[in-house]
């Protein structure tokens, strides 16, 4: 067999980026990388390539994959990385973000035979470029925190599956876990630790020009509309994060929100210092336009829809906020109102077996460090339950 | 002023040692260090010199004084560290350990003026040696760790005042807490996290043996029973731990336990191993010897109490389990049968304006990860209930 050429196209913080590159190496994989946020001539041979300005791009033997799609990726290479994991398991934990690797960590040393399966190795919390607010580390990015607690989780004897669950049930008290890959798994007891994934809009077109001008991640793909024109969809912490990281990068960037600023006072005023943020609050963005690529949005005041005017722009992040990831337990477990599983102080369910932690559950906090507590509380109680 | 000759007798792993040095240290306070752990003719000096075992003493122009008591020391140096801090607060939070130094942190980065006040800075876990279940350490040890959560959440703005809450009272709605050092303050809200202390065993004696061959922690006072006899006495996994610990520094260690052994089964094994491990079940310790010094314990099986057998020791290591400091708030809120407060999943208690984390709580598992994510809920529902 001869070895495929590979190219990867990349930016340094781009978790899609360094979680693909991160299994390649796993797997013992050779490519050559190149860094699109570093190299200009390389970023126009990536947006020639591939119409688009989205992040990791790989090339294998010619063949172009825009995003990590791992499944896709796999049946290139021609391997099958899960086949040698058993079909029954004590405990499976959906979701490997901070919730799910630290409930793996306890599980693990605890003995219990676990298995993690999970879309995105250390999850939401890989896109931060900076932690601040985790109590021991005074600094470190997103990144290298989760490879260490999946590190760790390894090293206690937890499997991790890079799949995404596509169904659970209950059948005679024990979990069938379905994956996106076609694999079919049994467990005595799981874990739901899947978070949340951004909001998208719901304007026209979105879907199409998903990962073409339209992102969620300024992180991942903002160094690649150096000096150009880009907007920033809503108006909470997240948009106005957003909106500065951006204002360093691009050449003008505007903040549209449907309603007043939210964000804390702290961050509005240092928006306001910046002299290429434009902030245009009671407006709503009505269409997008372009052909494969993203050249504009159509924006309209909140009390006038039909009085719509066409903004040439580059780049739409999209910054409105959070959904819980819980649409595969759906009618197995209770939920509040917006699909937040209910849990009490230990992490248990109204489900015999089923434990929740994490950004996906009902408790109020979204925070890093909630999810390490609460994954090992879920993790304890999984291994009360199991040796009853 | 002359500057106080000040000596002080320590070992490496001893919590209360450290506090006293990192204090003398913030104060500006030279001293002469000396590690009986590594020094046979210091520990006999010091042993002389104060009759006892335990760890640390400090000799302060001759006076000596056993223990980290902080009043006491503070009064002969003439310095009073927590008289420049205002009576009154946004958000007190009681205790010093994991919990309260986590939430401490959330609240400062959120611009609360937060107090915390607690007897031992760092807390409980202070007291072990290497935390290998912390996500994002591989091994770190829980002075270390907690000096790092100390010094994250001043540089995050909150005040921490090295002293103890002896009363908390709740008068129109504001919280009045008074310390150990006669110090009143009071606060619009409360966090509890106070955490636990270990058991003592109630045999006559103990009291004025403490310090004095009976000791709490084998980390701290272990080095000092080199080649002795000592006793564990407790049978789960605390007594366990300590009893293997001690086995590779004293002669003999007789594991003494009431009931059959309750620790996990792979660290019995380990014990069995070792050869100058005598295990006694079923077996109660009904009186302490000694005139200033313990020299012997008095036992007997727990099904004839009047049979008693006379076992000369150096040194009892109490490994009886722990139980919730919740004294102070006996009466105010709610609380289990053996004294944890009640909390939701979000950390409230029943009494607005209050909320507890971490140990005290009664919340099952008792883990450092927990209590960080507890004290980051119970901070963020104190500042939610703060900006109503």
């Amino acid at each position: 067999m001869t070895v495929p050429e590979i190219m990867v196209y990349s930016t340094k913080q781009c978790m899609y980026c360094n979680n693909l590159k991160a299994w390649l190496a796993q797997n013992n994989i050779p490519y050559h990388a190149i860094d699109v946020g570093e190299d200009p001539v390389a970023a126009r041979e990536m947006i020639d390539l591939t119409g688009q300005r989205g992040v990791p791009v790989i090339v294998i033997d010619g063949e172009v994959i825009v995003g990590f799609d791992r499944p896709r990726i796999e049946a290139l290479l021609n391997i099958d990385k899960g086949k040698d994991i058993p079909a029954d398991h004590e405990l499976i934990i959906i979701g490997s973000g901070a919730a799910g690797l630290s409930a793996a960590l306890y599980s693990g040393r605890k003995g219990l035979e676990t298995l993690v399966i999970g879309g995105v190795r250390g999850g939401m919390i890989t896109r931060t470029a900076d932690i601040e607010n985790y109590p021991g580390f005074y600094r470190i990015s997103g990144e290298s925190l989760m490879r260490l607690f999946a590190d760790q989780a390894e090293d206690a004897g937890a499997v991790i599956l890079d799949d995404v669950v596509t169904d659970l049930s209950v059948r005679d008290g024990t979990f069938v876990v379905e994956t996106l890959s076609g694999r079919v798994f049994t467990a005595k007891s799981v874990i739901a630790a899947s978070g949340r994934t951004p909001k998208l809009s719901g304007v026209p077109g979105e879907a199409e020009l998903f990962g073409k001008g339209v992102s969620i991640c300024t992180t991942c793909d903002g160094p690649l509309f150096k000096g150009k024109r880009v907007a920033v969809y809503g108006g909470g912490n997240t948009a106005a994060e957003m909106a500065l990281e951006m204002s360093n990068i691009a050449a003008v960037v505007y903040l549209i929100s449907r309603s007043p600023l939210k964000a804390d006072l702290v961050t509005i005023e240092r928006l306001k210092e910046k002299k290429n943020v434009v902030i245009m609050t009671g407006v709503v963005i009505t269409g997008l336009h372009g052909e494969g690529v993203l050249t504009a949005v159509e924006t309209a005041p909140r009390q006038d829809l039909a009085n719509t005017t066409r903004l040439p722009i580059d780049g739409l992040f999209l910054g409105l906020g959070l959904t819980p990831n819980s649409a595969v337990f759906s009618g197995v477990v209770g939920m509040n109102s917006v699909g937040e599983i209910f849990v009490d102080e230990n992490c248990r369910t109204d489900v015999p077996g089923l434990f929740a932690a994490g950004d996906v559950t009902s408790v109020k906090g979204k925070q890093l460090g909630i999810a390490v507590g609460d994954g090992i509380k879920a993790s304890l109680a999984a291994y009360e339950y199991l040796r009853k």
